[in-house]
């Protein structure tokens, strides 16, 4: 059974071929609860109400599991394990296909065709997953080098500890919004240049900075590690992320226990819950290192990151437009389950629905940096627009869009939709 | 009405006065379940029995919100808000009196007595609440003192931002465990002075840290800060911490952003939350601070901390005992009001159940800090014990135990009970 066509409408540059199938948290005008449902092409499948019309009525794994898909997160689908997501994803695929064995349960029922599945432009996407702890590392080597010599110069970019840990450190998971949802400048404290004594003032150097991200499917024990090689399992799926950042607030506070409150204003992700199970093919080598890790860092698969194409855009309020990056979500020197055996090393204990950022992931040239900072030279060089305008910073009104995707439109895509986020003005 | 004793069992010791009743969540060899309570000397009124009996038939304020005694954290009654935590702990004074007005509903009632009044030595405790985000500020000036001076001398030793603003990180939520709870020694990367290439090896620099903590009772809105003199009426109330810390861990990965692995195996929180009303008699100053802070920051009341004595006891394998500390949890150059108004300056929103810590409580003087670090000068200075044992910092099967208690003998205790830890041995 060939699963490369849809009986509904993927066009060839939609994000959700039948490969992609991704699980995000719906709301509709005719059903307003959120819900699970699955992308494909230009619809969504509404689980709920799939799976009250008996759709999984071949599928034995789901039985006794319905009521995770009425659930208004992801996190009770997630904590059935990697099994049944890859049952459950393999089953909708054929479902879904033009040579479906299963064309009597949704394909050729017009009824359950009429209730389950919807446009996608008519559904309303919410956070995917009740967050436990967020945490963001800084595994994108090269956005570390950049910032660490724009910081202290080239010679002392990396912190000597840098290629032997994966350096991450706990985020702030409240502030953690869906796509869609504006960000409002934040004001704080920052000490001007050449000053000792801090202002209050509207952050004036406010940034992106383009993640990938994992969300977790499995809880582990405190006290014991994960091992690396069995820590692939924990990962439920992916996600992009926007770690909105207010680079003046930052400098002011972040020593000597790192980003606060420059930080934790927002942090925004895709709604597109993208399973590891449809990563598999895109399986690549992360950059390399040199240093003799500990063994517990050491992976026996050398392909564990993802060749995943991603794009940053800008688009501003007085109608300017332009693609600030474009890298690849391989930019990255550490893993995610090197990041997850680090992250539980010392005994801490992980839950279903936690999120690991990856850092910021910059390629090495001009125009494939994740974050403003990088591209303006530490605030140095304006970004030209083609329409004339320029920017150093955000400013209010800008909308940035993230998009992430691996494969091509011959075999299809599997990729994450959007990740947007519009710029408010300060509180007065 | 007097309120000063009551018909139950209240040794003059007991940190449980009718002053105090502090809530807790409950289980019992009679009744497994998670539920409410309330510590009074040397019972807890069991408030999901006390409930179902009647007994707060005349308490019109929870009429209609029973079931948060039947839960297992305390997040649904917190979620009250402060008016009906402080109406209920008023009407339990009044209950639990010797002179109560209702002495039907429960002290002459020996059906409900039987049933909703158990020996304290006879219930286990267990995580007060359902803890979202958890931020640990570093509020004890002299912690941070002292401890900036081991590690860059005492002109260097606070940060330039220190008395500007209430430096903080976001901590691990995960792994907060109620005391009892023990805590297994963190392998991790260090890096061995002198040397530039990590190894790994069982934390040998395992320290405390003596807290106190606010647990949240409101929410509030992202992107919109919570005012200096507004944020009191977010917090349900207090209990002691010890943030673990394993020094050498942390002393490799700290830099640039933040603890990590060296703080996440562990933090312990007493069981008993000691609501705000219950500390409002004993406010006292916070230390000066001769800074001109942001108006954010000013706060109308100058007796924003508490005068509540502190003290850490230490325990061996072999029988050694001593008491490592006794200082005053007044040491902090900031209030929780102004650590609420920092976290939110820039937007981050708070939930019922976050926990924010004080950072560690310190005296000026020898005998009085709240770390290892500290009391043995960075390492270098054993504490002796009266057994003629030493210590640097923790070994296996050592218990930490951390007391505190606000009034006195003649008028009552109003204490937080205990929050304890033992150390078990590495994973080998």
């Amino acid at each position: 059974m060939s699963l490369l066509r849809s009986w509904l409408n993927v066009p060839k540059e939609s994000h959700f071929s039948l490969k992609c199938l991704p699980f995000g948290i719906i709301s509709s005008p005719s059903d307003t609860s959120r819900r699970v449902g699955v992308a494909i092409g230009t619809s969504v499948l509404d689980l709920k109400a799939f799976a009250l019309g008996g759709g999984f009525s071949k599928l034995l794994e789901v039985q006794d599991h319905f009521n995770v898909f009425e659930e208004d997160t992801l996190n009770g689908f997630a904590a059935l394990g990697q099994d049944i997501h890859r049952a459950v994803r393999r089953y909708l695929q054929n479902i879904l296909s033009t040579e479906t064995n299963h064309a009597a349960l949704l394909k050729d029922n017009a009824a359950l065709r009429e209730k389950a599945i919807l446009p996608l432009s008519s559904v309303s996407m919410h956070l995917p997953m009740r967050i436990g702890d967020y945490t963001d590392f800084y595994a994108g080597i090269r956005h570390a080098f950049t910032v660490g010599t724009i910081l202290r110069g080239a010679d002392k970019a990396l912190q000597p500890n840098y290629k032997h840990i994966p350096v991450a450190y706990h985020g702030r998971a409240s502030s953690i919004v869906v796509s869609g949802t504006p960000i409002r400048r934040p004001g704080g404290q920052v000490c001007p240049p050449g000053t000792s004594d801090p202002i209050f003032s509207p952050c004036k150097r406010l940034d992106i900075e383009l993640e990938m991200a994992a969300l977790l499917c499995r809880p582990s024990e405190l006290g014991t590690p994960v091992p690396v090689n069995q820590a692939s399992s924990y990962v439920f799926g992916y996600v992009l992320m926007n770690d909105w950042s207010a680079r003046d607030i930052q400098a002011w506070e972040y020593v000597p226990l790192g980003p606060f409150t420059a930080k934790n204003f927002g942090t925004t992700v895709s709604p597109w819950v993208v399973l590891a199970d449809a990563l598999e093919p895109y399986r690549t080598q992360a950059l390399p290192n040199e240093t003799k890790l500990q063994s517990y860092l050491q992976e026996e698969r050398k392909d564990s990151v993802f060749d995943i194409k991603l794009k940053v855009e800008l688009k501003t309020a007085s109608g300017g437009a332009m693609t600030l990056s474009q890298t690849n979500a391989s930019n990255l020197l550490w893993s995610f389950p090197q990041m997850i055996a680090h992250h539980t090393i010392t005994g801490c204990n992980l839950n279903v629905g936690d999120l690991l950022g990856s850092g910021t992931i910059s390629g090495p040239d001009a125009g494939t940096q994740g974050s403003l900072l990088e591209a303006n030279k530490g605030g140095k060089t304006p970004i030209k627009l083609p329409n004339g305008e320029s920017r150093v910073f955000l400013e209010d009104g800008d909308t940035v869009r993230i998009s992430g995707w691996a494969g091509d439109e011959e075999s299809g895509y599997v990729g994450f939709g959007d990740c947007v986020g519009q710029i408010l003005p300060a509180l007065s």
